[in-house]
Order: structure tokens, then C-alpha cells, then sequence
């Protein structure tokens, strides 16, 4: 049987939402998100905050991306960001569609700076151009890199001083907090931006990213937004269930430990096997092989091919909650056979 | 314990949903939609049509009518409805939010017919007016009406003598066919339509509404323009899943019959009880009562206001698959003794 | 040759403004009407208001209406408009190209008043629905009627107690304000209304409309989305050169007084003539007459088919500064011979 | 008296079209370009091109880009542009504003070429994507830079492999095609893209550029689009005034010509000044001088600042066809007592 370390969204969901969903199976429930479900899922997530935020929920990372941008700018501001970032490479121009322009900064691994926002501000001073007025970044980046706290700091201050709101996708939030490598708490993740969304989808959920804000002015009128976009669900309460299971015993964090654990494991093997790599400290590794042994893997595992390099392959190995010890050491053994 | 009325979107899902769902949890699938669930719900689609038909999915209605509106039309085409249609009253300017007018027609049931249209194009002849080139009608209406086939025919003529395309919005498409007053089967909705969705949400699944056209130029790129209205969700087999379901043995029509049924049973009722009113065809009845009474069903029953007038309000009592004769007569019972 | 009752924007332009332009022939200026042209013309327009305001100026009416609205307005907020509204029968869609929706209030005669305003917002109650944010009023509307000063404080009254702005179309201000019925003066047009334009195109311009709002917060960036609309010329002070002609020596209001006197005379002598029509106070006339009369005055008179009646039709007669006496006297007097 | 290199469209307008401003000044007209004055201005067009053309006209530039795209693309469709191109640097985001992407090419001088298309078409290969279906490209560019007839033929291949529309931005398509450099002539323009335009703005005109498309189905319902971005002027003859003098006896080419000829007496007096610069074919010259000679130079002359660079400044030069030899060489002897 094939080991997928394709993506980490091809699962139904983990066990806990499903069994979740058999206990309130024969309930019946308000609709549109104003249902005890998701009451109770929001009050959950609020126990991770130490000041008072709000929580609205959407299906999935580009609808959220969308909505928010387009609730919270004017019609000729626009949203600084990575010249990697999701909004901008693989939403087929969903933020566009709103009317923004995305601004965006080259960067290699995902990461964007301070200075690199200073810098693009200097260039948008008149109104041949539009007005800057968002930051969006992702923790983890598209590349599986993550934020430190300074790092984050430093955007955010730059953010206040500068009139931006800092807006964080978080689809992959989950493995960016409990990476070894991160210093950052889900409560400073709410401080040190404006807005930012946690991801379900990719966390174990069968679909959800809950947007979180500590401002009340940038939740007001947002469930308008979210219905206008289309995101507004008749049956809320399937968001809610998701997150309720998901922040009832940390199972959210679990689930990406879990996930950095095994790419933990899979890093190392490779390092024994002086594969020469660049290690990501969450869950998706970039492996550059020969197309040979890349056409051999591919018997017995599933992966991404990231790109093409003539007679070489980048493969993409992303590990979730699902794979396990028995799987990685497999990998790395057939590996080892062909190197 | 309350007993529901107030709408078809208050439970979880269908049992057999539930089963799928739990039957399918240990499986590792393809994203997007381009998995095999996904694919098997499409095949089971197309056994229902005497001719190729193109299906996508969707999360829900709002977001359906927005992307097959904004898929289909030019910057300067615009879209003809009822004015009682969920498009114009119901989804917070969504279809706007696109760039869209919509052209509305008088209504009281919600229902538009062949002449309506006509008469409306008249008016629409020079550069200064937008270009009338959809019809969107919703079968059943927003209250609970039907199309029958001549009715239906007569619009689908009308719309190719003037180039117009015919988009039925089926978020209750089931009880519309499973209606004893309906002589239209599904595959006379596509025969007599250029594109229509068969709606689950409110037919027992979780979510999901169906998006299907016998025109591959329409089908073209649809993908890009989901994904672009932020409806392409990388989990596509939930949806996928929802419709192996709901047509795997028929159960769609199985669940939509069993609300019918029990809107019959509550008509029935309602008659011999001599109240005053107009029955509709399909799952949702409208009341006029005196305020006290009410007052008095809100203790034991939920169920929408839909209009007050003075000293009487108007309440909508929707009936689904969950509903049983015992409720029924026990809402019947309980009425008699108030008026 | 033909006299010219079609509209009132069939010449080139009032003499006045030709001369300027040759006076300033030679000048080179600065773009984007950051000129001394443009200045000269807001400070002249200053000069009619007792407080401060803020000017901009656009090439015509729909591009006006299309960035006031869009600049003012958040995504999820609408315009409530007259259903005769320029902006929703003559615009081709241009306000729902920016994302938002018309509220329409049925209206024969294009006025709409403080209790129709009222009766709407009750019907917007929940994020289903678009929030109305914005009062849309053409003075003198499409038809040729004017508001008092009554009416209008009655407006701005509902529009403050429900956070409303009112937006006020004046492509047609000139012959309303020095309409023999109107009680208004042009400084409270800005006193009664948050932002309004002054059109220039049907008032002796070449093309122009003048912007205007007492708030600063409401000018504030208005040059971005003017840009981003695409109504920023290069060549700014053309549209100076205008507006600096029109209000020297007030030629704005006297060209008006100039079309409403033609529209006067038309006026009395249809009385003498017994023909049953109603009259407006301003430069439009609407008469109804037997098709064959309208064919023979076809010969020497250009005019609009308004609307067809069998065998009658109503023909629209615009008046301009252009039309004089004379030329009445011959119209009336081919009419005379008709009837 | 300062003289002027700031731009290109700082006079009022050339003589011929306010002589013919006068001769039609007492004319009366119909309105929305279906006048007899744009029927001649596209009868004089027409007689450039061996096969048919359809023309359209608008006030500037921005509003024509945005016309333009959002007319021929379908909402996931995106423009393909030079990272310089006026679309993406110059429009406070116009084209965004119509819902579309532009993908840029990296380019320094502001062309692109028919590789650089190619290479960026294999970058967009899935839904996820927008899809290109349009080359935008400047002649001359934002720079000065032109194309030549086999740069262009080239590019309007790879757009015909692609099925791709090339789309070209002709404000400055006088310079363009005067050009002692050049060798395309307007004709040809028109052979080897799909749609273009001649600027008028920045060609002796008030105001005005034509749309010009060969293919009849981009110019069906082209009004319609001009109309809902707000660009249909009432008074349309006053665009067609200005076509009808810039394509009466050839006065476009000569007004151009003349503007190159002026930058030719610059080049060659920069040149025999033995300054370091890097002449351009067109009307626009750039110079990096030390800012002390800058600020001298500001006392007589206005141009703009191009590029800081510390101790030093680049500077924009325009000639346009109202600069005289006398003009050019007191520059240059400025120049030189200076260096």
C-alpha cells in the first residue's frame, strides 16, 4: 500500500471530529453560525488568549484570505506580500477579483521582513499608485518555514507605525507553534497582528479556518463579508464541530506535533543518509534527487513533484499526524537503496 | 422537547452520510475534487440524464450562484429574476459583489414566466441599459412553489429565441421533483435548462450543492472560476462523499419524498381543521395566526415568523425527512385547541 | 434648419468657455489638475458657500456616480435610489461593476421622499441583506422635477438619524436650483447633502462635473479612486478651464435661468393652446400627442420619443440657453396648425 | 519664462483642433459619439490601415486600459505586462479594480519580448492559476523605447500560438512611429496586434485616445463596456473634434515628428557635450547629473526627477512639438556652462 506524504489535506479527518459528529447527529441546531456548537468552539478557542478576540468561521484558506482583504480595504489600498505568498501565486487571482492589487516583495523561502516592508512603503507615495495598507504573511510559509517572535515584532511595529493592519494566514498555523523551533504562543500570534486565521484543513479538520481578531471595529460587519464572498454556511454548525473537537484537549496542537514529529524523524534520517538538503522546521521537506531515484520512490510513495531540474527532481515529502515511525524508517531505507 | 419546524438545514446529515463518511475515514485521497469519491458521486449524477452531463461542487447556494453568474456572464450582461429570488434578496449583495446587475420581475410566488421575460427584454434595447442574458429562477421558489414542464419549457424557449442562458437554482430541487404536483423529472431539468445545481444542504447532507450543465463550453474553466470565488476546497471528496450518498440508491429523492409527505400530512390536517390557507406543493407552508396562538405553538414547536401584521402573524412550518406523523398530529392537536 | 429640442448636451459649448480656452491657448500647466486653472475654479466655486468645501473634478456623470459611491461605500453597503434613478436605468450596470447593489424605491416621477426612505431600511434587518449606507438623489431628477428645501432637509434629516449619507446626482443642478419653483440656493444643496456634483456637461460645458463635499473625511483620497476609476485626465485643466468659466460672473447659473425661461415660454403657450399636459419646472417638457402630429413636427423639429402609446406617443422637449423666443414661437405655432 | 520638459501634456491643445473647435462652435450634434464629426474622425483613421478597422474613443488612458482588458477577458483571465508597464505601476490599481491580475515580466526598459511571454506561459499551468490571455505592451514604452517591426511580429506569434490577445498601449504610439528608429508604420500596428490605441493626450490633443481593433467581435458591445467604466461622454463629438483635426493633412505624424525632432537636437547637443547618457529613439530623455547642476538648471527649465541617487538625480527631459531649436540649444548652453 502507498505512504502519502502528498499533501496534508487528503485525510476525511482525525477520528475525534468524526466521533464528534456522531454524538450531535440527531440534534437540531440554528443555522448560520449561530448555533451552541459554535458557541461553545469559540469559547474554546478564547481560553487561548489572555485579551478578548473574535472568531468567525470559513471553509477554507482562499475564501478567508478574500474576505478578509476585501472587508478591511478601501478600494485603492492593497496588500503587501511575499512574491510566494498563497494570495498571490495560487488563488487564481481570487484577491484581484475583489478589486486589490497585491504589492508583492521577492523572497525565496516565503519570509518577509521589516526592511523589505519599509522599502516597498518608499515606492507608494502618490496617487498614480495605490495605497499599502495590509501586510499579509503565512506561519508557516508555503516553503514550511516559520516567524520568531522578534521577527514577527519587528513586522508588527513596523505595521503600527506605518497605519497597516498585519494580517497572518494561518493554514498552517499549527505546525508553525508547535515546531521546536518556534517561540511563539497562539495568544502572541493574536498580539503581534490584527488578524490572522487558524487552519483546520490542513490541522486534521475535515474543512474550517477560524479567523480570529482582537479588534472589535475589523469583526464588525464581517459575517456581511463572509455571506457577500459566499462563505457563510446554512449549517455553521459543521465549522463549530470541526473546532470544537479540534480545542477540546489541545487536539489541535497534538495533531501538529504529531506532524512535525514525524518530519522531525524524517530530517534526521536524512542526515544520517547525508542526503544534502535544507531542513524545514515544520512539516514539509524539499528533496533535490535524481528523476531516477525520484521514479523509484514513487512505487511505494506518494509526494509532490516541487520541480524539474533536467535529469534532477525537487520532491515535496509533507508528513501529518496520520504517518507514523514504521512509515518514515521505510522511506528512509528505501532511499537509502538508491542513493 | 422542541419539535422543528423552522427549517431544512437543522440537523447534522442523513445517516447514510454519516456511514460513508466513517466507512471512507481511513482512506488517503487526491485533493480538489479529482479524487475517486468525488468521481464515483459524478458517475452515479450522470446514470439520472439520457445525455452527457458536466458536474462540479460546491460548498453552498451563494457562493453556487455567484461563480455560475460570474462564469457565464460579461461585465455588461446582467442577470433576470424574480424579485422574491434568494440572488437579489437573500445573499448580501453577492452577486454584485461580481460586477452584475440583476434585472428583477415582479413576483408575489416567486415564480417568473415566459411573458415576464419577454416584456422585461423590451425595455433593455441600447448602450445605456445592460444586456439581459440569464435567466435564474429557483424550483421550488423561495416559497415553496413549483415549475411545472410547459411552464418550464416555455421560459427554456424564450431563452433560445433570445440567446439567454437558463440557470435553475436547485437548492430545493428535490422536494420540487418528488412533489405530487410535479410532472418534471431530473432529467427534464437539464433537458429544459442550460445549467442548474441539485442542492444538498437542505436535502440532508452535511453541505454541497451540485452544479450541472450539458454544455461543455460552460463546464470550461468552471474550475478556475470556483476556485477563484474561493469555492475550491482542497478536502473536494467531503463534498464528494455528500453526493455518492445522497445517490447511491436513490436517497436524495428518499429524503425529499419523506418531507413532502409530511408537508402533505400537515396540509391535510390544516384543512380539516378549517384553517385558512394556501398549500403549497412542497416542504414549507405558511400560516396567518392570531398572535396568542402564536405565542402558545412557540412553547412545544420552532418555526420561523415570516410576516407580522398587526394583531396575526404569518410563520413558516417547514417539514424535512426528520419529521414523523406523531410530530405532525401533535402540532395539528395542539393547534385545534387554540383557534 | 432643424430646431433643436433633443437634450441639452448637443453643442459644443457657451462661448465663454471657447474663449478661455484661446485666452490660455499658449499656457503650459502642470497635470492632473494640481494647475492654477483648477485652482482659480475651485476657489470660484468656494465663493457660493457660507463653509468650507472640498472639490474635485471628473469628466461626466456616470463616472462621477460610479466613484462617489464606490469610494464611500465598504463592499456589503448599498445605495438607495429611485427606481427611475440615472444610476439604475442609465448606467449600464456601472454602479454593481464597483461590487455594490441599487436599492430601488419605486417612484414615477423620480423623487423619493424621507418615509420611503424609512419604509426601506426596515426591510434590511440581517447580514442576508446588504446595508443600505447611502441615499442616491438626481436634482432635477430624469424627468425634469426639482426637490424644495423642505423635502431635501427631510432627507438629510432620515439620512443622519440612520449614519446615511446623501449623495445628491446634480448633473442637471443648474436649471433646478434657478427653476422658478425652487426655494434652494446652491450653498444649501451642501448644507442638506454630504456630497453632491454640479454638472457641467448639460450646462454650457464642454464636459465636466464638479465634485463637492463639506467633509473632509469624505474628499479624503478621493483623487485614488478617482485615478483607479479612470477619471484622472492628464490634461486636468480642461475640466478647470470649464468650471472657471462657468462661475465667473455666475454664466453657470444664467445659462440655466436661460433654459428654464425658453422651458417657460413652451410652457404658457401649450396652456394657450389648451394642450393637457403636466408641466415641469424645469428645461424638460413631456406632451403626449397623436403620432401623425408627431411626424409632421419631425420635419422641423429634432426631439426624443420618449414613450410609445398606440397611436399617440409622448415626445420629450428640452430647452437650452441656446433656443430662443423665436424659435418657441414657431414651435407652437407648427403645433397649432396641428392639433 | 521657464520652458517646459516636464511631459507631453501640459499645453491645451494644438491649433488645429481649437480652429476646429471654432468652426463647429454653433453646430448642434448628437450626443454619445454617433455624430457626424466622430463618423469623419474614423472615416480618416480608417483610410491608414488596407482592411478594416472599427474605432472607439475615450478620454485618456487609464479608463481605456481598463476598458479594454476587463472587455476581452473572462474573470480568471489575467494581462501579461513589462514590470514597468504603465497598468501595473501608474493606475492606483485600475486594473485590479476590474477583477483582473497582471502578471509581470521583469524588464528594465520597459519591453518585453516574445521569449520572456513564453516562459512565463509555462508558469501557469493549473487551476490554481490565473490563466494569461493577454500581452499589454507600451510603444514606446514608459521610457522612451520602441519596438521593432520584427520584435513585434514575433510577439503577435507567440500570442497567436497562445491564443493569446496582444494588446497594445499607444499614448505615446506617435513618438513611436516617428521615430528615425522606427520601422513600423501604423498599418502595421494594426497587423501585427490585436487591439491598440493612438494616444491623443499626449499628441497635441485636449484629450482622447482611439481604440482600434481589426477584429470585429472585440468591438462588438465595446460601447457597452465604454459605458458601464464610466467613459461614454455626453458630448462624444468633442472626442471626435479632436481626431478629426490630429488625422486631417497628417497633422499626428507632424506634431510627433516634430517632438522627435526636438529630442534629436538634444541628443546631439548632449552628445557633442560628451554627457553620459543613453539616448532614446523617442521624445523622452534621461539624464543623471549631479544635483547641484539640477538645481541650477530648475531655474529655467521644469522637467521632472526621475531617480534619486545621493549626490546625483536622473532627470526626465520631454520634448513635445511646441520646443524650438532656440529652446533645445539654451538648454544646452545652460548645460554646458554647468558641467
Amino acid at each position: 500500500m502507498m505512504i502519502n506524504f502528498r499533501n496534508d489535506y487528503n485525510d476525511i479527518a482525525h477520528e475525534a471530529i468524526l466521533d464528534l459528529l456522531l454524538e450531535v447527529k440527531d440534534q437540531s441546531n440554528i443555522g448560520y453560525g449561530e448555533d451552541v456548537i459554535t458557541d461553545k468552539a469559540k469559547q474554546l478557542l478564547q481560553t487561548h488568549f489572555d485579551h478578548k478576540i473574535y472568531t468567525s468561521f470559513m471553509v477554507g484558506g482562499t475564501i478567508t484570505n478574500k474576505t478578509v482583504i476585501s472587508h478591511l480595504l478601501k478600494p485603492y489600498e492593497a496588500v503587501i506580500s511575499a512574491s510566494t505568498g498563497h494570495i498571490d501565486v495560487h488563488e487564481t487571482g481570487a484577491i484581484e477579483q475583489t478589486g486589490h492589487k497585491i504589492i508583492t516583495i521577492d523572497s525565496v523561502d516565503g519570509k518577509i521582513n521589516a526592511s523589505d516592508v519599509k522599502r516597498t512603503l518608499e515606492q507608494f507615495q502618490d496617487f498614480h499608485r495605490v495605497i499599502p495598507k495590509m501586510i499579509y504573511l503565512s506561519n508557516a510559509t508555503e516553503t514550511g518555514l516559520i516567524y520568531n517572535k522578534s521577527e514577527l515584532i519587528e513586522l508588527y511595529e513596523v505595521a503600527k507605525q506605518n497605519d497597516l493592519i498585519l494580517f497572518i494566514d494561518g493554514a498552517r498555523l499549527g505546525v508553525a507553534l508547535t515546531s521546536k523551533e518556534s517561540d511563539l504562543t497562539l495568544n502572541e500570534i493574536s498580539l503581534y497582528s490584527d488578524i490572522f486565521y487558524i487552519g483546520g484543513t490542513k490541522n486534521g479538520a475535515m474543512l474550517g479556518e477560524a479567523i480570529i481578531t482582537k479588534h472589535e471595529a475589523m469583526h464588525n460587519n464581517l459575517t456581511y463579508s463572509i455571506k457577500q464572498n459566499g462563505g457563510l454556511l446554512a449549517k455553521g454548525f459543521i465549522l463549530g464541530i470541526q473546532f470544537q473537537a479540534l480545542f477540546t484537549n489541545n487536539l489541535f496542537f497534538e495533531i501538529a506535533s504529531k506532524a512535525n514529529q514525524n518530519a522531525n524523524l524524517l530530517v534526521e534520517g536524512l542526515k544520517q543518509l547525508r542526503i544534502d538538503f535544507k531542513p524545514t522546521p515544520t512539516n514539509q521537506q524539499f528533496l533535490r534527487l535524481k528523476k531516477s531515484i525520484v521514479d523509484s520512490l514513487k512505487k511505494n510513495y506518494q509526494f509532490e513533484i516541487w520541480a524539474d531540474h533536467d535529469a534532477e527532481q525537487t520532491i515535496r515529502l509533507v508528513t501529518t499526524y496520520r504517518r507514523n515511525e514504521v512509515e518514515i524508517q521505510s522511506f528512509l531505507r528505501d532511499l537509502s537503496k538508491l542513493i
